[in-house]
């Protein structure tokens, strides 16, 4: 489209561009989006100042995770003002011909607010609490809460299960708000609602004073708080009360409904559209969070799994609405809405894969400049098979298909011979295998995966993963062309929630057929390392579901891993 | 008894000094004892020039360690020499004064000789070719045709395995010579005779022309070579034949009788006492195991379980020879005589325990000057349970109870905070509960272990290490006095063998009391870790019985690890 700097499409373009905001676990990043074609006209990026890489921790609570709502706002105007700046030294761009924002951010990550809308934690009584800071997708300190809710919907309300794999998850939005009520009661009492941070930066842009103003996300809603058409909304209040009575009143002080992407959030008010040296009123595209926002923006359709390859993995497919799907044992979530408006959002993941092996590299083999690459080099050299190893990639548990965050790692096949090489590639093929376990999961339920679409850094990065990948699950795998597809997603709802007349689109389809592209790189399943790891995989599954506790495996070793996190917590006095 | 340098004893004494020889896996010590008290009074050690470290080795067959014979003849020369240069600086020694030598290697290491009892390696021919070489110990290139015995003798003549565990090993006399066979039989049909390290040096100083006249010890024929006097010495013709018609050809040039320690092998030639500087004729004691011998200068008798603890593990108990005692499944050697003349001697190991942590530290976290010692440290601030981590140690196989070197190692429990010090101390852990699985198989087959004596390197240096045996075992760890317990053992052996008469002793129990020491730290077991390492030992021997098939077990895994061995076998093309 572009030749000698002359876009003929452009120069007559009636487009605008939309910013996108992509909340990360370390960062915020904005992009400028040409909604033409989708090209990133500007970008910044703010690294979160406050604890370690923008994550609270506490030494004593090895599952604890929080994050400072001071470091989102201050990234708001900082990855934004940097972005456009940015974007002014592109031929083409003013800043009136933005016409929306939008923004992702990770998930379940809720946040206490109080009665006009602000964190909790900017209140000086609070600011040393963190319990009253955001609780970040990745904390897992409320296992013992979301033990109890899987316990209590099985029995009284399995409906509300059904939807989202079967099993409640520690990571999600009821788990952490009961764990605060447990363990923080004064942050509970104190909050006049909670918010998830993919509704909140909406709300923030829109200038919302009050917590019953704020528009919520069926993304959010619908994969994380139990929220459905099916039952009117969040759960009931009956069962709500069986957990804890003050859940139950709770629920009165959230929403009674959540939205799928393609409606203003809100629009842009004239305080923030003075900070950000934006015109005020643009509409503000509804939160999403970054997997599925990830997933629009490498251009996801029926029968495509995109897979966003990060620190960790998020798997999303798309199925009709028309069409009845069944539930899937298992699979996070299945919502109509969370990812576009018409069809069921499937969400999948993998707990650690990219945290998988920084932890190989940085805790086991003490880390160093380009230890990564070095790793990468010497494992490519290796034949499938020739390492003589299996791993399970549950050092952080297992999200998908057993969502068991008390799930641990295992290595198996040592000698006294085996590299520091060999095991890293063990490890991605861990991956590669719990990457392969979610596939036939989805497939056995009906829903076709034809074409594989990853992104993220480490598909963009490591040819050698995505390789394995391609080997292990018998499939090209397609790199998304845009190296920030979550930021590119929320910029395109945002043109989609902008409309064509304002210079966006009128549908889905037609935005995503121009704004989003395929590298030309892909990696195709090569027929001999393919029989290799077809082998291998059945040792996977068969420790997988052992270690795992897959009623009707042919044997259950699935008391081990607990009695071993039983025996640590015991051993540090900390719940494991 | 020695004060302001008068040994009130030793100046009355008419004790003669005696030289043990020690031959390792990287070198060979000399050391010279005063026979009155055990005191080493010189000292000498050689590393062997060759190979990597002493140890010859085919990056295409990473099972393959040999020796080159050469470095033995000249490490003989050298440390004997060398030590008695060193004890001349010492007052009241004189060369005239030595009554005897006493020597231990490690073993099974056979190598072939020609019909001078030269070893083949030494014919410019054979020079060059590995198969003419010692087959060290550690040398796992017989796998197959150790399983071929295996299966034969059960079939045919269970009544050869029964002392020694059930099941015959790739590290054994037999698999080797029958391994050169298949693989090499120009070396096998050049070969005049076979003779076991242990038995060639002690023939060597007595200079021993001819193969017929070289004296075997039991020790080495009884536990590696399936000799016994209930079937007239080694194994049947017949049954020999039943493998290789070879095989049977050549028992008839090996040996028809072997001997416990306490006769001499032979006595110093006069080209050997030139070569030395010391008088011709003195006894040369039996040859024995580095183990064995390493037991009896740990002071081993009834009820004593002597760990000698290095690179592998072994472990000796004797039991009166008067007392019928049971063959126990998995022990690699109940033999009369083997130990000390009177006695059963009994030998359990393991396969890795040093060289485990070697493996860790060397090739998984990259090594480097203080890394063990660091690791120590932070291991030793971990509770017991505090990891979270179990381990299998069998990245060289499992030679105590299972018998099998075709399992590899496993590792479960690890998190994305597991640290390298967390597995380091896991994989101290694992090697004792190794250690606690054959403590226990021995008490349950009538063998009492009262009392744990524990030598060798890891010993004398590794606090933690030696606290975690006495917390897993139950069981009080005391420390061999001496930090050259083989080389002891066989100076002691030398006194015995020279006899009361010559300045030596005239039993092995008053020499033990005479030369053997313990020292005074030991270590206490710690009633709270106990009852931690109880129940993870609990899990440990759940995942041993089902990944190293023990008939029973809950869960059968058994093929997992051979699976893995297979298909590495088959990427590399390499027997695994």
């Amino acid at each position: 489209m572009i030749t000698d700097g002359i876009d003929s499409r452009h120069t007559m373009s009636t487009h605008g561009f939309t910013i996108g905001i992509d909340y990360g676990t370390n960062s915020v990043r904005a992009v400028v989006v040409d909604c033409a074609d989708g090209r990133v006209v500007g970008t910044r990026v703010f690294e979160y100042p406050s604890g370690d890489h923008g994550v609270l921790l506490d030494p004593k609570q090895p599952h604890l995770a929080r994050q400072n709502p001071e470091d989102y706002l201050a990234g708001l105007r900082a990855s934004v003002t940097g972005a456009l700046s940015d974007a002014e030294r592109h031929d083409g761009f003013v800043r009136d011909r933005v016409i929306g924002i939008g923004v992702d951010t990770t998930g379940s990550t809720p946040l206490p607010i109080d009665a006009q809308a602000q964190p909790l934690a900017r209140d000086p009584a609070f600011r040393g609490n963190l319990a009253a800071h955001a609780w970040l997708w990745k904390d897992h300190t409320s296992a013992d809460e979301a033990a109890a809710i899987t316990e209590a919907a099985k029995q009284h309300a399995p409906e509300l299960l059904a939807p989202i794999g079967g099993t409640y998850s520690s990571e999600w939005w009821w788990s952490k708000i009961w764990h605060c009520l447990n363990v923080a009661p004064e942050v509970f009492d104190a909050a006049a609602s909670w918010v998830e941070l993919a509704d909140f930066i909406p709300a923030v842009l829109a200038g919302v004073r009050e917590p019953a103003a704020i528009v919520r996300c069926v993304c959010a809603a619908g994969h994380k708080a139990m929220y459905s058409d099916a039952w009117g909304g969040l759960p009931p209040t009956a069962f709500l009360a069986r957990l804890d009575r003050r859940l139950a009143d709770l629920r009165d002080r959230l929403y009674d409904k959540a939205w799928p992407p393609g409606r203003p959030a809100g629009h842009l008010s004239d305080e923030w559209a003075a900070t950000l040296g934006l015109p005020a009123g643009m509409p503000i595209a509804m939160g999403g969070f970054d997997a599925h926002y990830g997933a629009v923006g490498s251009g996801i359709t029926t029968g495509t799994l995109v897979k966003i390859i990060g620190t960790s993995t998020c798997d999303c497919a798309i199925a009709p609405a028309a069409d009845r799907i069944q539930d899937i044992p298992g699979i996070c979530g299945i919502v109509n809405g969370s990812i576009m408006p018409g069809y069921f959002g499937i969400e999948a993941g993998q707990s650690a894969v990219g945290d998988l092996l920084n932890w190989w590299v940085e805790r086991i083999c003490g880390g160093g400049a380009g230890l990564h690459d070095a790793l990468t080099r010497d494992a490519a050299q290796l034949a499938p098979g020739e390492s003589g190893l299996v791993a399970l990639d549950w050092n952080n548990g297992n999200r998908t298909v057993l969502v068991d965050p008390r799930l641990t790692g295992l290595i198996v096949g040592q000698t006294l011979h085996t590299t520091r090489a060999e095991v890293y590639r063990a490890l991605i093929e861990a991956t590669a295998y719990g990457a392969r376990a979610i596939v036939e999961r989805v497939r056995d339920y009906g829903v076709a995966v034809d074409r594989v679409v990853c992104c993220g850094g480490i598909a963009e990065k490591n040819d050698l993963f995505m390789q394995i990948y391609a080997d292990v699950i018998g499939q090209p795998m397609l790199i998304a062309g845009s190296p920030q597809t979550p930021a590119l997603g929320a910029a395109l709802s945002a043109a989609v929630t902008a409309g064509r007349a304002a210079g966006g689109y009128g549908d889905w389809t037609e935005a995503q057929t121009r704004m989003t592209t395929l590298k030309e790189k892909r990696f195709e399943p090569r027929p001999d390392a393919r029989a290799v790891y077809d082998e291998l995989y059945a040792i996977y599954r068969e420790l997988h579901d052992a270690f795992g506790g897959v009623p009707g495996a042919g044997a259950d070793f699935s008391a081990v891993m607990k009695r071993l996190l039983a025996i640590k917590a015991r051993a540090t006095g900390v719940a494991a």
